[in-house]
Protein backbone atom coordinates (compact mmCIF):
# COMPACT_ATOMS: atom_id res chain seq x y z
CA UNK A 1 0.00 0.00 0.00
CA UNK A 2 1.30 3.39 -1.14
CA UNK A 3 2.03 5.08 2.02
CA UNK A 4 1.66 9.23 1.32
CA UNK A 5 0.52 8.67 -2.42
CA UNK A 6 -3.08 7.69 -0.99
CA UNK A 7 -5.04 10.73 -1.92
CA UNK A 8 -2.43 13.36 -2.71
CA UNK A 9 -3.23 14.11 -6.51
CA UNK A 10 0.36 14.49 -8.90
CA UNK A 11 0.20 18.40 -8.52
CA UNK A 12 0.16 18.71 -4.83
CA UNK A 13 3.05 15.84 -4.29
CA UNK A 14 4.75 17.35 -0.52
CA UNK A 15 8.47 18.28 -1.16
CA UNK A 16 9.58 16.71 2.01
CA UNK A 17 11.04 13.78 0.68
CA UNK A 18 8.49 10.27 1.32
CA UNK A 19 10.68 8.59 3.19
CA UNK A 20 11.58 11.22 5.48
CA UNK A 21 7.92 11.90 6.32
CA UNK A 22 7.81 8.00 7.06
CA UNK A 23 10.43 8.09 9.76
CA UNK A 24 9.18 10.95 11.24
CA UNK A 25 5.70 9.67 11.03
CA UNK A 26 6.88 6.30 12.65
CA UNK A 27 8.58 7.82 15.30
CA UNK A 28 5.60 10.18 16.47
CA UNK A 29 3.36 7.34 16.43
CA UNK A 30 5.60 5.38 18.36
CA UNK A 31 6.15 8.12 21.02
CA UNK A 32 2.87 8.91 21.24
CA UNK A 33 2.04 5.04 22.07
CA UNK A 34 4.38 4.46 24.45
CA UNK A 35 3.39 7.54 25.84
CA UNK A 36 0.39 6.68 26.57
CA UNK A 37 0.72 3.52 27.79
CA UNK A 38 3.10 4.89 30.28
CA UNK A 39 0.18 7.44 31.52
CA UNK A 40 -2.33 4.87 31.89
CA UNK A 41 -0.02 3.00 33.95
CA UNK A 42 1.16 5.84 36.06
CA UNK A 43 -2.16 7.37 36.54
CA UNK A 44 -3.99 3.91 38.04
CA UNK A 45 -0.74 3.58 40.28
CA UNK A 46 -1.17 7.30 41.45
CA UNK A 47 -4.99 6.61 41.72
CA UNK A 48 -4.17 3.75 43.80
CA UNK A 49 -1.86 4.80 45.92
CA UNK A 50 -3.52 7.97 46.79
CA UNK A 51 -7.07 6.74 46.94
CA UNK A 52 -6.07 3.71 48.98
CA UNK A 53 -4.36 5.28 51.43
CA UNK A 54 -5.37 5.19 55.20
CA UNK A 55 -4.14 5.18 58.90
CA UNK A 56 -5.38 4.65 61.91
CA UNK A 57 -4.03 6.64 64.95
CA UNK A 58 -5.64 6.24 69.00
CA UNK A 59 -5.07 9.82 70.57
CA UNK A 60 -6.05 8.65 74.09
CA UNK A 61 -9.93 7.21 73.81
CA UNK A 62 -10.11 8.35 70.51
CA UNK A 63 -9.57 6.88 67.34
CA UNK A 64 -8.92 9.16 64.49
CA UNK A 65 -8.67 8.04 61.04
CA UNK A 66 -6.47 9.79 58.07
CA UNK A 67 -7.91 9.10 54.73
CA UNK A 68 -7.78 10.66 51.48
CA UNK A 69 -11.12 12.06 51.10
CA UNK A 70 -10.23 14.29 53.91
CA UNK A 71 -8.39 16.77 51.69
CA UNK A 72 -10.19 17.90 48.40
CA UNK A 73 -6.73 18.09 46.28
CA UNK A 74 -6.44 13.85 46.76
CA UNK A 75 -9.95 13.61 45.46
CA UNK A 76 -8.83 16.03 42.45
CA UNK A 77 -6.03 14.06 41.75
CA UNK A 78 -7.36 10.40 42.01
CA UNK A 79 -10.20 11.44 39.97
CA UNK A 80 -8.11 13.67 37.27
CA UNK A 81 -5.40 10.61 37.30
CA UNK A 82 -8.30 7.94 36.80
CA UNK A 83 -9.90 9.98 33.90
CA UNK A 84 -6.44 10.21 32.30
CA UNK A 85 -5.60 6.81 32.89
CA UNK A 86 -9.34 5.65 30.83
CA UNK A 87 -8.47 8.27 28.34
CA UNK A 88 -4.59 7.02 27.64
CA UNK A 89 -6.11 3.38 27.18
CA UNK A 90 -8.30 4.70 24.66
CA UNK A 91 -5.91 6.66 22.81
CA UNK A 92 -3.58 4.07 23.20
CA UNK A 93 -5.66 1.49 21.33
CA UNK A 94 -6.13 3.85 18.77
CA UNK A 95 -2.44 3.94 18.38
CA UNK A 96 -2.11 0.35 17.82
CA UNK A 97 -4.45 0.17 15.23
CA UNK A 98 -3.33 3.23 13.41
CA UNK A 99 0.43 1.25 13.67
CA UNK A 100 -0.67 -2.11 12.62
CA UNK A 101 -2.64 -0.28 9.67
CA UNK A 102 -0.02 1.95 8.72
CA UNK A 103 -2.63 4.91 8.44
CA UNK A 104 -1.73 8.39 9.20
CA UNK A 105 -3.51 10.98 10.90
CA UNK A 106 -4.89 12.83 7.97
CA UNK A 107 -8.39 13.90 9.34
CA UNK A 108 -8.58 17.29 10.99
CA UNK A 109 -12.01 16.97 12.46
CA UNK A 110 -10.60 13.72 14.41
CA UNK A 111 -7.27 15.72 14.61
CA UNK A 112 -8.71 18.45 16.46
CA UNK A 113 -10.72 15.98 18.76
CA UNK A 114 -7.63 14.37 19.93
CA UNK A 115 -5.92 17.78 20.51
CA UNK A 116 -9.00 19.46 22.36
CA UNK A 117 -9.04 16.50 24.75
CA UNK A 118 -5.48 16.39 24.90
CA UNK A 119 -5.79 19.66 26.76
CA UNK A 120 -6.33 17.85 29.79
CA UNK A 121 -2.69 18.41 30.47
CA UNK A 122 -3.48 21.25 32.01
CA UNK A 123 -6.36 19.73 34.50
CA UNK A 124 -3.65 17.00 35.32
CA UNK A 125 -0.78 19.65 35.84
CA UNK A 126 -3.55 21.95 38.32
CA UNK A 127 -4.00 18.97 40.18
CA UNK A 128 -0.96 18.15 41.06
CA UNK A 129 0.11 21.62 41.62
CA UNK A 130 -2.97 21.80 44.43
CA UNK A 131 -1.77 18.42 45.92
CA UNK A 132 1.53 19.39 46.24
CA UNK A 133 0.48 22.64 47.87
CA UNK A 134 -1.82 20.67 50.56
CA UNK A 135 1.10 18.49 51.03
CA UNK A 136 3.64 21.41 52.22
CA UNK A 137 0.79 22.75 54.73
CA UNK A 138 0.49 19.28 55.80
CA UNK A 139 4.15 18.81 56.33
CA UNK A 140 5.49 22.21 57.02
CA UNK A 141 2.08 23.66 58.57
CA UNK A 142 1.58 27.61 57.74
CA UNK A 143 2.46 29.37 61.24
CA UNK A 144 1.23 32.77 60.02
CA UNK A 145 -2.47 31.47 59.56
CA UNK A 146 -2.51 28.49 62.65
CA UNK A 147 -2.94 25.77 59.91
CA UNK A 148 -0.75 22.76 61.92
CA UNK A 149 1.09 20.30 60.53
CA UNK A 150 -0.46 17.13 60.35
CA UNK A 151 2.57 14.73 59.15
CA UNK A 152 3.70 14.09 62.47
CA UNK A 153 0.88 12.41 63.37
CA UNK A 154 0.03 10.68 60.25
CA UNK A 155 3.84 9.63 58.68
CA UNK A 156 2.99 6.59 57.06
CA UNK A 157 -0.09 8.07 55.53
CA UNK A 158 2.05 11.06 54.47
CA UNK A 159 4.34 8.64 52.88
CA UNK A 160 2.19 7.16 50.73
CA UNK A 161 0.58 10.41 49.65
CA UNK A 162 4.13 11.95 48.62
CA UNK A 163 4.60 8.46 46.25
CA UNK A 164 1.50 9.19 45.01
CA UNK A 165 1.99 13.10 43.99
CA UNK A 166 5.36 12.12 42.40
CA UNK A 167 3.90 9.57 40.23
CA UNK A 168 0.75 11.67 39.32
CA UNK A 169 3.66 14.44 38.98
CA UNK A 170 5.37 11.79 35.90
CA UNK A 171 2.31 11.02 34.43
CA UNK A 172 1.24 14.91 34.39
CA UNK A 173 4.63 15.31 32.64
CA UNK A 174 3.92 12.92 30.01
CA UNK A 175 0.67 14.74 29.45
CA UNK A 176 2.32 17.50 28.24
CA UNK A 177 4.45 16.25 26.08
CA UNK A 178 1.90 14.17 24.75
CA UNK A 179 -0.36 17.55 24.43
CA UNK A 180 2.69 18.94 21.94
CA UNK A 181 2.41 15.68 19.70
CA UNK A 182 -1.14 16.08 19.10
CA UNK A 183 -0.71 19.97 18.29
CA UNK A 184 2.17 18.72 15.82
CA UNK A 185 -0.08 15.88 14.78
CA UNK A 186 -3.25 18.56 14.19
CA UNK A 187 -1.28 21.79 13.18
CA UNK A 188 1.01 20.02 10.07
CA UNK A 189 -2.26 19.54 8.08
CA UNK A 190 -1.93 23.25 8.30
CA UNK A 191 1.40 23.30 6.21
CA UNK A 192 1.48 25.30 2.78
CA UNK A 193 0.19 21.87 1.24
CA UNK A 194 -3.15 20.79 1.33
CA UNK A 195 -3.14 16.74 1.71
CA UNK A 196 -6.43 15.24 0.76
CA UNK A 197 -7.97 13.43 3.29
CA UNK A 198 -9.30 10.04 2.14
CA UNK A 199 -6.65 8.07 4.72
CA UNK A 200 -8.38 9.04 8.04
CA UNK A 201 -6.48 7.73 10.58
CA UNK B 1 6.15 43.13 -1.79
CA UNK B 2 4.97 39.72 -2.65
CA UNK B 3 3.35 38.29 0.71
CA UNK B 4 3.83 34.07 0.17
CA UNK B 5 6.31 34.30 -3.15
CA UNK B 6 9.46 35.29 -1.08
CA UNK B 7 11.34 32.21 -0.99
CA UNK B 8 9.28 30.09 -2.56
CA UNK B 9 10.42 28.27 -5.80
CA UNK B 10 8.12 27.39 -8.70
CA UNK B 11 8.11 23.96 -7.61
CA UNK B 12 6.67 24.30 -4.42
CA UNK B 13 4.22 26.67 -4.22
CA UNK B 14 1.53 26.09 -1.51
CA UNK B 15 -1.77 24.56 -3.06
CA UNK B 16 -4.01 26.65 -0.54
CA UNK B 17 -4.85 30.10 -2.31
CA UNK B 18 -2.77 32.33 -1.37
CA UNK B 19 -5.50 34.72 -0.13
CA UNK B 20 -6.83 32.42 2.15
CA UNK B 21 -3.11 32.07 3.52
CA UNK B 22 -2.76 35.17 3.74
CA UNK B 23 -6.18 36.20 5.96
CA UNK B 24 -5.66 33.11 8.29
CA UNK B 25 -1.96 34.47 8.36
CA UNK B 26 -3.15 38.15 9.25
CA UNK B 27 -6.44 36.69 11.98
CA UNK B 28 -3.87 34.08 13.91
CA UNK B 29 -1.35 37.12 14.03
CA UNK B 30 -3.67 39.70 15.24
CA UNK B 31 -5.27 37.48 17.74
CA UNK B 32 -1.82 36.77 18.91
CA UNK B 33 -1.23 40.45 19.86
CA UNK B 34 -4.56 40.82 21.28
CA UNK B 35 -4.26 38.43 23.27
CA UNK B 36 -0.28 39.15 24.22
CA UNK B 37 -1.70 42.56 25.17
CA UNK B 38 -4.70 41.10 27.38
CA UNK B 39 -2.25 39.22 29.17
CA UNK B 40 0.12 42.20 29.68
CA UNK B 41 -2.36 44.06 31.51
CA UNK B 42 -4.27 41.48 33.27
CA UNK B 43 -0.88 39.92 34.72
CA UNK B 44 -0.05 43.48 35.81
CA UNK B 45 -3.46 44.14 37.76
CA UNK B 46 -3.13 40.59 38.87
CA UNK B 47 0.02 40.74 40.53
CA UNK B 48 -0.52 44.57 41.79
CA UNK B 49 -3.82 43.47 43.06
CA UNK B 50 -2.92 40.87 45.36
CA UNK B 51 1.07 42.00 45.82
CA UNK B 52 -0.69 45.70 47.08
CA UNK B 53 -3.45 43.60 49.19
CA UNK B 54 -2.52 44.18 53.43
CA UNK B 55 -5.07 44.28 56.42
CA UNK B 56 -4.42 45.49 59.62
CA UNK B 57 -6.41 43.52 62.41
CA UNK B 58 -6.34 44.95 65.92
CA UNK B 59 -6.88 42.35 68.42
CA UNK B 60 -7.18 43.10 71.75
CA UNK B 61 -3.32 44.58 72.60
CA UNK B 62 -1.97 42.79 69.39
CA UNK B 63 -2.01 44.02 65.67
CA UNK B 64 -1.72 41.67 63.36
CA UNK B 65 -0.69 41.96 60.10
CA UNK B 66 -2.19 40.34 56.60
CA UNK B 67 0.17 40.63 53.47
CA UNK B 68 0.15 38.13 50.69
CA UNK B 69 3.75 36.56 51.46
CA UNK B 70 1.83 35.13 54.84
CA UNK B 71 0.69 32.19 51.92
CA UNK B 72 3.07 31.12 49.71
CA UNK B 73 0.51 30.11 46.63
CA UNK B 74 -0.05 34.02 46.55
CA UNK B 75 3.90 34.67 46.24
CA UNK B 76 3.74 32.34 43.35
CA UNK B 77 1.08 33.69 41.54
CA UNK B 78 2.43 37.39 41.82
CA UNK B 79 5.57 35.98 40.69
CA UNK B 80 4.27 34.02 37.58
CA UNK B 81 1.84 37.03 36.47
CA UNK B 82 4.61 39.20 36.67
CA UNK B 83 6.90 37.41 34.52
CA UNK B 84 3.80 36.91 32.22
CA UNK B 85 3.15 39.97 32.03
CA UNK B 86 6.85 41.01 31.36
CA UNK B 87 7.01 37.98 28.17
CA UNK B 88 4.17 39.22 26.98
CA UNK B 89 4.87 42.47 26.33
CA UNK B 90 8.02 41.50 24.44
CA UNK B 91 6.38 39.49 22.51
CA UNK B 92 3.81 41.64 21.46
CA UNK B 93 6.66 44.21 20.62
CA UNK B 94 7.53 41.65 17.98
CA UNK B 95 4.07 40.84 17.10
CA UNK B 96 3.43 44.68 16.59
CA UNK B 97 7.19 44.53 14.33
CA UNK B 98 5.86 41.42 12.69
CA UNK B 99 2.20 42.93 11.30
CA UNK B 100 3.49 46.28 10.21
CA UNK B 101 6.63 44.81 8.36
CA UNK B 102 3.78 41.87 7.03
CA UNK B 103 6.33 39.30 7.51
CA UNK B 104 5.39 35.81 8.19
CA UNK B 105 7.31 33.12 10.70
CA UNK B 106 8.91 30.61 8.82
CA UNK B 107 12.34 30.56 11.35
CA UNK B 108 11.70 27.32 12.90
CA UNK B 109 14.01 27.96 15.66
CA UNK B 110 12.74 31.37 16.29
CA UNK B 111 9.00 29.21 16.45
CA UNK B 112 10.44 26.35 18.70
CA UNK B 113 11.77 28.80 21.07
CA UNK B 114 8.43 31.07 21.06
CA UNK B 115 6.42 27.46 21.47
CA UNK B 116 8.42 26.57 24.71
CA UNK B 117 8.56 29.79 26.16
CA UNK B 118 4.05 29.92 25.69
CA UNK B 119 4.26 26.48 27.72
CA UNK B 120 4.66 28.86 30.77
CA UNK B 121 0.65 28.59 30.42
CA UNK B 122 1.49 25.41 32.56
CA UNK B 123 2.95 27.35 35.25
CA UNK B 124 0.37 30.19 35.52
CA UNK B 125 -2.22 27.21 35.61
CA UNK B 126 -0.98 25.66 38.49
CA UNK B 127 -0.22 29.10 39.90
CA UNK B 128 -3.59 29.72 39.86
CA UNK B 129 -4.87 26.07 41.13
CA UNK B 130 -2.79 26.23 43.87
CA UNK B 131 -3.80 30.07 44.89
CA UNK B 132 -7.15 28.68 44.27
CA UNK B 133 -7.02 25.78 46.59
CA UNK B 134 -5.26 28.06 49.59
CA UNK B 135 -8.23 30.80 49.19
CA UNK B 136 -10.88 27.70 49.87
CA UNK B 137 -9.12 26.77 52.81
CA UNK B 138 -8.51 30.76 53.63
CA UNK B 139 -12.35 31.12 53.52
CA UNK B 140 -13.78 27.04 54.41
CA UNK B 141 -11.16 26.08 56.38
CA UNK B 142 -10.94 22.51 56.23
CA UNK B 143 -12.00 20.88 60.15
CA UNK B 144 -10.24 17.39 59.28
CA UNK B 145 -7.17 18.85 59.74
CA UNK B 146 -7.65 21.63 61.72
CA UNK B 147 -7.10 24.39 59.63
CA UNK B 148 -9.63 27.54 60.51
CA UNK B 149 -10.60 29.50 57.88
CA UNK B 150 -9.29 32.85 58.06
CA UNK B 151 -11.63 35.08 55.62
CA UNK B 152 -14.05 35.74 58.90
CA UNK B 153 -11.07 37.83 60.22
CA UNK B 154 -9.53 39.67 56.83
CA UNK B 155 -12.44 40.37 54.97
CA UNK B 156 -11.25 42.98 52.91
CA UNK B 157 -7.91 41.33 52.34
CA UNK B 158 -10.07 38.15 50.95
CA UNK B 159 -12.02 40.26 48.89
CA UNK B 160 -9.04 41.55 46.71
CA UNK B 161 -6.96 38.47 46.65
CA UNK B 162 -10.40 37.11 45.21
CA UNK B 163 -10.23 39.64 42.40
CA UNK B 164 -6.60 39.09 41.80
CA UNK B 165 -7.09 35.18 41.15
CA UNK B 166 -10.31 36.07 39.17
CA UNK B 167 -8.20 37.83 37.08
CA UNK B 168 -5.04 35.37 37.15
CA UNK B 169 -7.85 32.94 35.99
CA UNK B 170 -8.52 34.86 32.79
CA UNK B 171 -4.65 35.59 32.02
CA UNK B 172 -3.83 31.82 32.62
CA UNK B 173 -6.72 30.99 30.20
CA UNK B 174 -5.14 33.98 27.82
CA UNK B 175 -1.94 31.85 27.89
CA UNK B 176 -3.64 28.82 26.86
CA UNK B 177 -5.12 30.01 24.40
CA UNK B 178 -2.00 31.52 22.89
CA UNK B 179 -0.03 28.48 23.92
CA UNK B 180 -2.05 27.05 20.84
CA UNK B 181 -1.67 29.82 18.70
CA UNK B 182 2.19 29.28 19.18
CA UNK B 183 2.31 25.11 18.31
CA UNK B 184 -0.29 26.50 15.04
CA UNK B 185 2.82 28.47 14.40
CA UNK B 186 5.43 25.83 14.60
CA UNK B 187 3.70 23.01 13.73
CA UNK B 188 2.05 24.11 10.29
CA UNK B 189 5.93 24.40 9.06
CA UNK B 190 6.04 20.56 9.43
CA UNK B 191 3.77 20.07 7.14
CA UNK B 192 3.72 18.52 3.71
CA UNK B 193 5.14 21.17 1.78
CA UNK B 194 8.47 22.71 2.58
CA UNK B 195 8.58 26.36 2.35
CA UNK B 196 12.42 27.94 2.35
CA UNK B 197 12.95 30.03 5.16
CA UNK B 198 14.38 33.18 3.55
CA UNK B 199 11.84 35.19 5.43
CA UNK B 200 12.68 34.91 8.78
CA UNK B 201 9.45 36.36 10.81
Amino acid sequence: MSYLGVGVSPGNVPEYHGTNLKVVDWRVRVAELVLRCAICVLGILAAVLIGSDTQVKQIFSIQKKAKFTDMKALVFVVVANGLAAGYSLVQGLRCVVSIVRGTVLFNKPLAWAIFSADQMAYMMAAAVATALQSSVFAKFGETELQWMKICNLYGKFCNQVGEGIATALIASLGMVVLSAISAFSLFRLYGGNKVKSSVTW
